[in-house]
C-alpha cells in the first residue's frame, strides 16, 4: 500500500489533536470548572445566556495553547488555569459582540444567543465575560500578565473597527486583510501562548518565542477559517458558509479574487458582496471564479507558511514532547482547510 | 429681606460645585489629556467615534471624584490621574453600549454616536476603551486597585442584565430597583471613590469611608437623574424626557406611581410603559398622576436620604476644605431635581 507524503503529515497532524487533548485533559478540566462556575449571577439571564455559548463548546483551543504553553516551561503556578479561562472568556466576549456587529443567526452549530436573548442580553453578557475574564487574571497577582491581556482586549476592538470600516471596500489590499487578522484574531493567539508561557516560569527568551508561535498560530488558523468560509460545510463549522461575502468582509480570498477577474466576473462578485439575500446560486458562482483564479488555493498557501514561522519560533526551544505536539498541532489546523 | 433655609442651603449646594472645580483644575487637565491622547487610534473611526462623545464634555464627575478623593488624603503619587481617566473611559464605554441596548437617539445633547456611526461601531469602541481603562490601570502597578475597577465592572454589567430583564415589567418593586441602580451607577461611583482614596495613601478606614460616601452619593445621583427624566428639560439634561417610560425602565416614581394608582389611572401608565411611540400627551397626562402620588417627591426623598448617609460617610474623617466640599456636592446633585 502506497501512503503518500501529504496523506503521511495529514495523519500525523490529526494524531496532534489527539496527543494535545489527552495531554492537556487534567488541566483543561480545572479550566472548564473555573469558565463554568464564572458565568454564574444571581441575575438569572446571565448564566443562562453565559452557558448557552460555553456549553456549545467550541474547540477550546486558546486555553488550550495557555495551558500547553506552561506545560511547556514545566511551571506549576497553577495562574496558568485562571489565565485560560480568562483567555476564553475575553474570545465568547468577543464572539457575544461580534454576533452583534456581524447579524449572525447561526453560531457553534447552533442559533446565536442574540436570536434567543436578543442583541441587547448579548452586548451586556459580554461586558460580563470581560470583566470577569479581568477579575480572573487579578486574582493571580501577575500585573504584567494582566497587562498583556488588557493590550490584546484593545487590539482586538480596534481590529475589529478597522474591518468594520473596510466592510464591502473594493479597494481593499491583502495589506489591509493581514492588519485585520492579526488584530482581530492572532492577537489573542499570541496573548494566549504568551501569558501560558509566563505561567510556566519561562525565560525572557522563552516568551519570545511562544509569543511568535501564538501569533503565527493564529494567523493560519484565521486565513483557514476565510477559506472554509467559501468551501466548508456548515454542519462542520457550526456557522454558514457565505456568511463573509453576505456580510461584505473583504477577507483574503474575496480580495485575491478580485485583483484577479475580468469584468464580467467581477460584477458578479460586486453584485452579491454585503447583499445579505445573495443567493446560493451566485455564492456557487462565486467559488467557482475563485477556483478559476486559484484564490482559495493561494489563501492555503499563506496559511502554510505563517504555519512554518511558527513552527521556527518553536525551534530554539529545547526538545520534549510538547514542543512536538504544538509544532504539530499547526500543520493540524491548516488540514483542516482540505 | 428674608432667605429661606432651603435656598440657603441651595447656594451652598451650588458654590460646592465651583469649588470643587477649581481645586481639581490643575488634576482635572492631566486627566483630560490622558483621556484625549488614550483615545487615539490608527483607526481611524475610533478616535472619530470616541473623542465626539469625549468632547461632549459631560459633567466629569466621577473622575473628579477620584481626584477630590486622592487629593481628601494630600496623596500625591500620580496615580489618581491614570485612575480617573480609566473610570472615565469606563463610563463612556457603558454610554456607548447602553445607547445602543436602549435604542436611544440622544446623548450629551447631541445625536448618539450609534445614530452617526451605527450601532456596530458604539458596541466595538466601548470595548476598545474599556481595554483602555485596564491598559492605564496596569501602568499604575497596582493590583488591589485594578481589583476594584474589574469587579466594578462585572458588577455594572450584571445590574444592566438586571434592568433589562426587568424592562417593563410591570410587577418590578422599589427592591429590584434599588438592586438595579446599586449596580449600574452606585458602583462605579464607589469604585471612583475608593480608587481615588487608594491614589491617595488613605488608610482602611478612609478607604472605606469613601468607599461608603462613592456609593450613597451614586444612589442619590441615579435617583435624580430618573426623577429628571420626568421632571427634566431636554436642554439641561443632553437627553429627553419621556426616554425611560417610552424604554420601559422601571424606575422608582413609576414604581411608586403604578402602586398608588386607582385602574384608570394604572391602565394610562400601562397603555404608554415601553411604547417608543408614546405621545407627548400622555406622558404629560403620567407626570400627572405622579404629582397626585407625590411619587417624584418620595423618590426625591429617598435621594435625600442617600445623601445624609454620604455626608456621614465622611464625618469620622478630620476637618478639611475637601471634606466640606464632598459634604457640600452631594447636596449639590439633589438640587438637580428642584
Amino acid at each position: 500500500m502506497v501512503v503518500s507524503a501529504a496523506a503521511e503529515k495529514d495523519q500525523a497532524a490529526t494524531g496532534a489533536l489527539d496527543r494535545l487533548l489527552a495531554v492537556t485533559h487534567a488541566e483543561m478540566e480545572k479550566v472548564n470548572a473555573l469558565i463554568l462556575s464564572r458565568a454564574e449571577s444571581h441575575v438569572e439571564m446571565v448564566p443562562q445566556l453565559a452557558r448557552y455559548l460555553i456549553e456549545a463548546g467550541g474547540k477550546r483551543l486558546r486555553p488550550m495553547l495557555t495551558v500547553a504553553a506552561a506545560m511547556l516551561f514545566g511551571g506549576q503556578t497553577g495562574a496558568q488555569v485562571n489565565y485560560a479561562a480568562a483567555v476564553e472568556f475575553m474570545h465568547n466576549a468577543t464572539l457575544l459582540h461580534d454576533d452583534v456587529v456581524d447579524e449572525s443567526d447561526m453560531r457553534r452549530g447552533r442559533p446565536a444567543a442574540r436570536m434567543i436573548w436578543g442583541n441587547q442580553a448579548s452586548v451586556l453578557v459580554g461586558d460580563y465575560l470581560l470583566g470577569q475574564a479581568f477579575l480572573m487574571m487579578v486574582e493571580t497577582g501577575r500585573l504584567d500578565a494582566l497587562g498583556v491581556l488588557a493590550k490584546a482586549a484593545t487590539i482586538i476592538a480596534e481590529g475589529e473597527v478597522f474591518q468594520l470600516s473596510k466592510a464591502g471596500d473594493l479597494a481593499a489590499t491583502p495589506d489591509d486583510y493581514d492588519q485585520v487578522i492579526r488584530a482581530k484574531t492572532a492577537t489573542l493567539f499570541q496573548a494566549a501562548a504568551e501569558v501560558g508561557a509566563m505561567a510556566g516560569g519561562a525565560d525572557a527568551a522563552g516568551r519570545a518565542a511562544l509569543r511568535d508561535y501564538g501569533l503565527e498560530l493564529g494567523l493560519a488558523f484565521q486565513l483557514v477559517d476565510d477559506v472554509l468560509d467559501y468551501r466548508g460545510e456548515a454542519g462542520a463549522m457550526g456557522k454558514n458558509t457565505g456568511d463573509d461575502l453576505r456580510e461584505g468582509k473583504m477577507t483574503l480570498p474575496v480580495i485575491l479574487a478580485l485583483a484577479a477577474a475580468n469584468p464580467a466576473e467581477r460584477g458578479i462578485i460586486t453584485a452579491a458582496l454585503g447583499k445579505p439575500d445573495a443567493s446560493e446560486a451566485s455564492f456557487a458562482q462565486i467559488v467557482a471564479i475563485m477556483d478559476r483564479h486559484n484564490a482559495l488555493g493561494r489563501t492555503v498557501e499563506k496559511a502554510h507558511a505563517h504555519v512554518r514561522r511558527a513552527r521556527e519560533a518553536l525551534a530554539p526551544l529545547p526538545a520534549s514532547d510538547m514542543k512536538t505536539i504544538l509544532s504539530d498541532i499547526a500543520e493540524f489546523y491548516v488540514s483542516r482547510a482540505y
